[in-house]
């Protein structure tokens, strides 16, 4: 039954998904000005996904082989079926958005009307919204057909020179992670091509030339549109795909571990209660995405009215709630009756639920929290404008500060949902709250989404020259999508740190005889060392990305400079610029930085589990995951704080103080440098630890046995 | 035997001191304005010590009340104990850095020889090196004598309303807290006065007015210089007497912890044997400060050539190695023969001795990474220098990509250091580390100190108007102590995660059943939601130092933008600033910002503790480790490398450069940025972990019994 309500949920959205995509690939693309320069943003764009695609074909391919071998043929195969899913989410997500910007920038235009432009940006937002649901799901419902056979044996254990596994947690195991490559890559190469681009196009246009944003005279203008296509839209999806698959898949492995451990104790579960536990969350994520079609359909047939905000906010909040009921129906039918045996549900029938609801809270006052630090309506934002009076070096620490203190109260609210998950439904209870989280996701990236498109239509707006009202509806709803960016930023670390605990520990199970109680304790100077260590791979990640992107940036302003220099008339717009030499840098630069920081999180659990062993990968994980969630929480609010300061002087809101005055300065830089930290660095860091988690998992069936540790206590013992 | 022998280390020290202190105050002190300037440096340097002791003496009798009332009144005896060593070691350092600088400064107009000024510079560092180490011993002797008869049934264990403590260790844990307390008010308010002053002077003086530094024009210029007295000095040396004092008790305290739980799991370990375990550490620093004596009366009795680094580093070299080879034969003359039961030494007697020397080595090793990323001969701080010529921006983020970066090679180095020094003698081995990191601390002090003294004398040189070749020698013997003062922060970050490691095995130790085998288990949700909430502390706590200082500073430049508004005359010479008005900012800012981070970091862990109880506030005391360990080396990497960078700037080793370009702007801001992470936030972070375990070690005897946890358990079950 769950399969069917799968499959419809799956048919519903894409098939939503797909007519959004006509709706808005059928509107009219405007003057012929504008048709140029989108166009020259979607060859941008595409050229460099075909780039970066096939760095990634092989690095999968290579994956792949390995995991056939080493493991089994299916493990591969279910890597490929994630590789597919996500890949594809990312690519039609990215050409919708390529088509959609010079639509919403051609429908303010025509009707200068912000509700409808909304609508048009909604509309293509929610493409990939859906199909990043849509595909997940259908990848997951794939693994179970193809490999549910395996379920039928769950305590046979694959057995071969001495690497033993369960097969289906395996296969699932490997689906997660053919999503997470794709989307470490999408992450890391969109990071850096988009900020090296924007932080090129700002350091010499806005700072030295002092012209606007987007000005057509900038020669990084194009890279920097269409990093917004790559980076923002076909990174965010993969990212949030990952997520999605990783919470769901983690809670159905734990589902399965915490079976073969209980029966090894002699606690009986029946296999019925079984099938209930691991269909669950899928259960809870196809009436999600069903949900989310409700909800996105009942916003883009209403009248919108002057409120973007509001509106999107009413989108978010209707699928959220419409999710949250409906699933409570589903538990009833699904547990009701059913014996519980002897698992820790402190709520009875209804503990799953309650513990997908705290997460689905949480998330929401993480996001909440969000706001509060980066949005100028509140204190801690206005505090950096006011900074910025007297320099840019106070408006940088101010912006540390605010960043720094932000993390405490989100860890204390991410803090409270895990105990109660915990005492609800115990760790199958934290799986759950990080699948609750991102259960209406569809919604989440559709509006997230959004941000990027209505920036992009500005970007267009600006260069076709197009009058001061088309431009003031698109920056209104660019700034809307910054809110909207923080917010979803929120969710990903949330449920990144859910779902990186639940993995943690199906990662513990998997190496542990099923009948020892699970400890994982820090006195032993492994975990402790490992733990040291781990918490010092995110500071080495998040520097290497940052130098990627300030290296890329540097040759970009070298570029602009040069063209300033050397294209006679540019500054006075006579002549234009070589935009294609810029894409080109960017392009570049992102293929050439993306390799190594991709390869560490896949190489470093898996190198460091063959020297000293499972222990130490485990406090590894441990140490990188305390160490990430909170450099991503500093990182995403300081630059998203930094941002609207920024927009706050812009505004005027800042007594005597304006675009060009010396505070603006101080502030550009603030945002210049708070760029790479809140759109490169934070939102890989979340795909860094599933990965590593995931990686982990996986290849600690062939390390815990294997390894140099174990090797030399064999020559000496 | 032990003990005569610290008593004849610490007579020998303190002599060496009074005999440094009379030698360089009976130096000339120069000129007429030069005697004055240094008086006003002097007046205000005391008079912030005065208030600020004010404040200390309120907040140490309120915690002596507690102390004597709650545990033991030799609980509370033993804390003024560790308030008086740490008060008087930082008093009387700051009191001959006031009286040195001057006479710095005279030595080098007189003989303009830099070998001869390093002395007198050195000597005066030497005062506060000496009184360091031998405060800390003397204190801890007092500890002896008094309440020795503590350890004549060791077993004997203090019960009053369900309050369970050994006394001994409880008497030490309360004097390591009076060290604790006295450093982190030292730390946190001289750090805040010193980078306010320092910042507030650089942003006008140097960025708007274009003057140089120290210029006499420079209102806050007499701020700038008293803040190095107290905080580069008197802060300086309360952190690392904390360091130290922590490193040795918490050594001695384990040795009585696994006597107690060896000897309840009847595994029997002689008296003699844990007498000693527990004296080891003792003899081992008293060794070390003679070590020191030897090597500071070497160097300074020596004829010295022209290469103060060579010099500084012989002297550090020197007590290093005369401290591995005494403590080698110490170690025979105490081990020889003893039965060593069932410990787990896998060197023998020589396990300990090993472990410390372990600590030694990668103190110095992880010392001298931090000179490679900090120093301008190598690669990480040139290309911040070169990013400087794309502006702030990229100059900004570039430092934090190399401050990032640089935890990972010291983790490792910590790590294997770890591994080893466990592997040799257990838990307490790793205590040893620690010990051994800190034995030679007189000399580390002594060249530390020698820093800010020299940074003094240039600034007095340049207000006195002093000849450049006066400046030349300063300056040189200025900027060896950049590269020192790296390295001394290498020292107290390393030697801080190993007793603070320590501790927490004896925190842990603290409140299971001594028959109980030690687990401390994360798969426990108290236990990880603790560590989650633990991390984001130093988060928090850093964000609010530095808000903290950017608040004094933003005070500080409206006051000397004032001056150079009202004051007329000021910039053309003719007229005198009012230097006082800026001590005062400086002073009131600090004294007001200090008081909040000093005293979450005493309560949250205790208020966590009488909230959730034991496990939880051990979670937090793991992350809130792990969390500052990264913090603190990442923000003395990345301050000392934008600090360099501009250094490297103005010596015009970037072609086309110099003071006053483009890109020595864009430096100066990396600089202005890297202070108060550098010198205000990093080593507190250092003092915040040790000063939260130690509190917990202490109220965890009350609030393992009582707490709302427990409470609401009884009211349920």
């Amino acid at each position: 039954m769950v399969i069917i309500l799968t499959v419809v949920a799956i048919v519903l959205g894409l098939s939503y998904a797909s007519f959004n995509f006509f709706i808005v690939k059928n509107k009219d693309e405007g003057t012929k000005e504008m048709q140029e320069i989108a166009s020259a943003i979607r060859i941008g764009a595409n050229t460099f996904i075909r780039y970066e695609y096939k760095v990634l074909a092989l690095t999968c391919f290579l994956l792949f082989l390995l995991l056939s071998i080493f493991l089994a043929p299916y493990c591969g195969i279910a890597f490929l079926i994630g590789n597919i899913m996500s890949g594809s989410a990312g690519i039609v997500g990215m050409k919708i958005a390529t088509y959609a910007n010079v639509r919403v920038t051609n429908e303010a235009k025509k009707t200068l009307n912000i509700g409808k432009t909304l609508k048009v940006a909604l509309s293509g937002g929610s493409v990939m919204g859906l199909c990043v649901s849509g595909f997940a799901l259908l990848g997951l419902i794939l693994c179970f057909l193809i490999f549910g056979y395996q379920l039928s044996d769950i305590k046979a254990i694959s057995n071969w020179i001495r690497i033993e596994f369960i097969p289906f947690s395996m296969t699932l195991s490997s689906y997660a992670l053919g999503c997470s490559v794709i989307a470490i890559f999408n992450r890391v190469g969109g990071g850096i091509y988009t900020k090296a681009a924007d932080m090129g196009a700002d350091l010499v246009g806005k700072t030295e030339a002092g012209i606007p944003e987007d000005d057509p005279r900038n020669p990084a203008t194009i890279a920097d549109n269409v990093g917004d296509n790559v980076g923002d839209v076909a990174g965010l999806g993969s990212d949030l795909l990952e997520s999605y698959v990783g919470a769901i898949v983690s809670s159905i492995i734990l589902a399965i571990y915490l079976f073969v451990s209980f029966n090894a104790k002699g606690m009986v579960l029946s296999s019925e209660l079984l099938k209930n536990l691991y269909l669950y969350p899928i259960a809870f994520s196809a009436i999600g995405l069903i949900s989310c079609v409700v909800g996105l359909s009942f916003v883009l047939n209403k009248d919108l009215k002057q409120n973007p905000h509001k509106d999107l906010n009413f989108a978010t909040f209707l699928s959220a709630s419409l999710t949250a009921i409906f699933t409570l129906v589903i538990t009833v039918i699904m547990f009701n009756g059913c014996d519980l045996g002897n698992l820790p549900f402190n709520f009875g029938i209804f503990s799953p639920w309650c513990s997908a609801i705290m997460g689905l809270l949480s998330g929401v006052i993480i996001g909440t929290i969000a706001e509060y630090y980066t949005s100028y309506d509140y204190n801690p934002t206005k505090k950096i404008a006011i900074a910025s009076k007297e320099g840019a070096a106070i408006t940088v620490t101010q912006g540390l500060s605010v960043g720094m203190k932000s993390c405490m109260l989100s860890l204390i609210v991410l803090g409270i949902a895990l105990l109660i998950s915990y005492y609800s439904a115990g760790i199958f209870g934290v799986a759950m709250a990080a699948v609750g989280m991102l259960s209406f996701v569809a919604t989440t990236v559709s509006v997230d989404t959004y941000g990027p498109i209505s920036d992009n239509a500005g970007g267009i707006a600006e260069m076709a020259n197009l009058p001061k009202e088309v431009r003031d509806i698109t920056d209104k709803l660019d700034s809307v999508g910054n809110t909207t960016a923080a917010i979803g930023k929120g969710f990903a670390i949330g449920s990144a740190a859910f779902a990186t605990l639940s993995l943690m520990v199906s990662y513990l199970y998997s190496f542990n005889p099923p009948k020892q109680e699970l400890i994982f304790n820090l006195m032993s100077p492994l975990v402790l060392v490992g733990t040291l260590v781990g918490a010092a791979l995110p500071y080495y990640f998040s520097g290497m990305l940052i130098e990627s992107v300030s290296k890329a940036a540097q040759c970009m302003v070298l570029e602009v400079r040069r063209q300033f220099k050397t294209i006679t008339g540019l500054l006075e717009g006579t002549a234009k610029p070589d935009y294609e030499r810029c894409i080109e840098i960017s392009s570049k630069g992102a293929l050439a930085e993306m390799r190594i920081p991709a390869l560490i999180s896949i190489l470093f659990p898996v190198i460091s589990g063959f020297l000293l062993g499972p222990l130490f990968v485990g406090g590894i994980l441990l140490g990188s995951t305390i160490s990430a969630i909170m450099l991503a929480i500093f990182c995403g609010n300081a630059g998203g704080a930094w941002d609207n300061s920024k927009k706050y002087i812009e505004a005027e809101n800042l007594e005597g103080e304006c675009k060009g005055s010396t505070a603006h300065k101080a502030a550009v830089v603030g945002d210049t440098i708070g760029d790479p930290l809140k759109d490169t660095v934070g939102p890989s860091l979340d795909i860094l630890i599933k990965i590593m988690s995931t990686v982990s998992i996986i290849a600690v069936s062939i390390f815990k046995n294997y390894n140099l540790l174990e090797f030399v206590k064999g020559l000496f013992l």
